[in-house]
């Protein structure tokens, strides 16, 4: 793991990377999203998250600001300035102070994470070119992973397997769903630098055909179907984990069945994604359609309702979709999930996953 | 507690009295804010707090479409259609097809909870007029709860008294921060409805300086300040507690000082209230005012670093803020927060908080 100074090097050289992408001068960025701001600055002290706490504001020279909410300054940053104020005429005064201080004629605002009354705000403070940031800049960096990340993801597969193994292992006919999930979080709690990366899902029985369950207080019974799909985030990066099993002795035929076809899928995504380390082209929804031919052969097709992964890094969804629809080339040091599933509504659902890194 | 019928139709009088707001016919309007959308139609199933999981749709004669994501669809609510998809050409072709449905020939729209992203998508959809919605409309309604309102926020109260106790009964020399905020979030999932309010605050010694700290390994020792800030969730509803106490037999002078200096300005502002009552006529400022007084009297008013309140509800933090510049007047049935505070640096911190029907 890099020291604090190495890491501080390495967020430096992402924000000239960025940077370099403006060759028009005098040209300022706005980010708004809390994971572009913690992948550029490192910030992450979000408490709230549905409320504004942070904007990060680059200019050309890589000057760095933080517009932080009155509760968000705990550590400091080496190479990030601090504003305090990031709503109302605090945003307007740290933004106009800022825009002017640069002499900046441009500002590139990331338009997916601002709200129209921000964005009004700010248009009435500065009288210069506001444009949308092309989002795509920003995932053409977040998109691959560097050393650090991989690191942290490892990690946080790593822990992930523990808790789910130490999760199976506490299945007893009576315990409760979220009895389970308590014992997911607690455990994960006693790790250093570990959090949930998502609300888990434990699912027992019918509840498993709901792809997003959420754990009630209903009770293990024997011979039934349990699904459990659980994330950790291990120093802002996530991992993403399911496994689908039946507790008992005598599985029905149906899910042994189903299992097998979801598995085959799983086997055949991993085979065709194998073909990017042979220097092959693999696109997002040749992956996708790669599981999808296997479910849909065993007659499974529509109960498969969603895509077959997704990319995954400081938020626990982020490009790639495997979709379907998407012509994305995958490329080494992307980090996906595979996840194929099959959803019999009231009875049962089957999903097998993993995060892999490309 | 009302059953679900009778909740749906306090629901639907919501949304009436909320429409009633608009004369011009052929009106629609579009929220986005997850706690709008769950007091006018009761839809919570928000699983990633930061990405976007639904719409809410309100026709002028009152029809009522949630637009929600794929996954989102696991209850039916009574008087509310479903649309799947709010992202990208789904949300656009939702939303055309509603307009189009009813006829509208005015949107207004929640700017505060829209990215400027779904702005340009909705523009580019549909040709009429797009107004921003006046959130105060909302607000005028969100701040004044109703009966069923008040009873989940005194569940939620109860809860959290109950919990904060199991906390201050597990204060025990070598316990860490994360270890009871551990104990406190297992204790709270026991309760069906209930989850946390926010992610807890448990500060030892000098971190209650810092009125946001996260709970860290840090052990207890004896003889020292443990601040405790805990907000329990109860059918969605929340409430807001904090308690600070010297972990020893000997609490040193200054920490005896502060505590009587901060416990003097929350009876003041208690004080003040009580006025409301009387029929008097008590505002945010005034309420904000009585509390700093007394703290800034005593020599602390630059160690008083926040405000002496907010608003609470479906949200953890609403209006009406008890900030000195708030000229919002107090009324019966708002639900807010006194909870003044000291913050010596390095140090400690002394804040003492509860949630109050007015």
């Amino acid at each position: 793991m890099p020291s604090n100074n190495q890491f501080d090097q390495i967020l430096l050289q992402r924000r000239k990377k960025f940077l370099a992408n403006f060759n028009q001068t005098k040209t300022s960025v706005l980010f708004a999203c809390p994971a572009d701001i913690e992948y550029f600055c490192g910030f992450s002290n979000f408490l709230v998250p549905t409320e504004r706490e942070a904007f990060l504001y680059l200019s050309q020279d890589c000057q760095t600001d933080l517009i932080a909410s009155f509760f968000s300054l705990s550590k400091k940053i080496q190479g990030v300035n601090f504003s305090k104020g990031c709503h109302g005429t605090y945003l307007q005064n740290n933004i106009k102070n800022l825009v002017s201080r640069d002499q900046a004629t441009s500002l590139f605002v990331d338009y997916s994470s601002l709200f129209v009354d921000e964005l009004k705000l700010i248009q009435q403070t500065i009288n210069l070119n506001i444009f949308p940031l092309n989002k795509n800049l920003v995932w053409s960096q977040r998109l691959i992973k560097d050393q650090t990340e991989k690191n942290k993801i490892s990690q946080a597969k790593n822990l992930n397997k523990k808790l789910l193994a130490k999760i199976t292992n506490s299945l007893v006919e009576g315990v409760s769903e979220k009895q389970l999930a308590v014992i997911f979080e607690s455990e994960c709690k006693k790790y250093p630098h570990a959090e949930l990366a998502f609300p888990i899902i434990i699912a027992f029985g019918h509840h498993s055909a709901n792809p997003h369950h959420q754990p009630s207080h209903k009770k293990l019974k024997s011979e039934t179907v349990v699904l459990i799909d659980c994330g950790v985030k291990y120093q802002g990066y996530c991992s993403d984990m399911t496994r689908t099993i039946w507790f008992g002795k005598n599985p029905t035929q149906k899910f042994l069945k189903v299992e097998a076809v979801v598995k085959n899928a799983y086997r055949q995504a991993k085979k065709t994604l194998l073909k990017v380390k042979q220097g092959q082209a693999v696109s997002a929804a040749q992956l996708d359609q790669a599981a999808r031919q296997v479910i849909t052969s065993a007659g499974f097709g529509a109960q498969f309702t969603h895509t077959t992964g997704h990319g995954l890094g400081l938020e626990i969804h982020e490009p790639p979709s495997l979709n379907g629809q998407n012509p994305v080339q995958l490329k080494s040091n992307m980090i996906i999930t595979i996840e194929p599933g099959i959803y019999l509504e009231g009875k049962f659902g089957y999903r097998h996953e993993n995060t892999i890194i490309v």
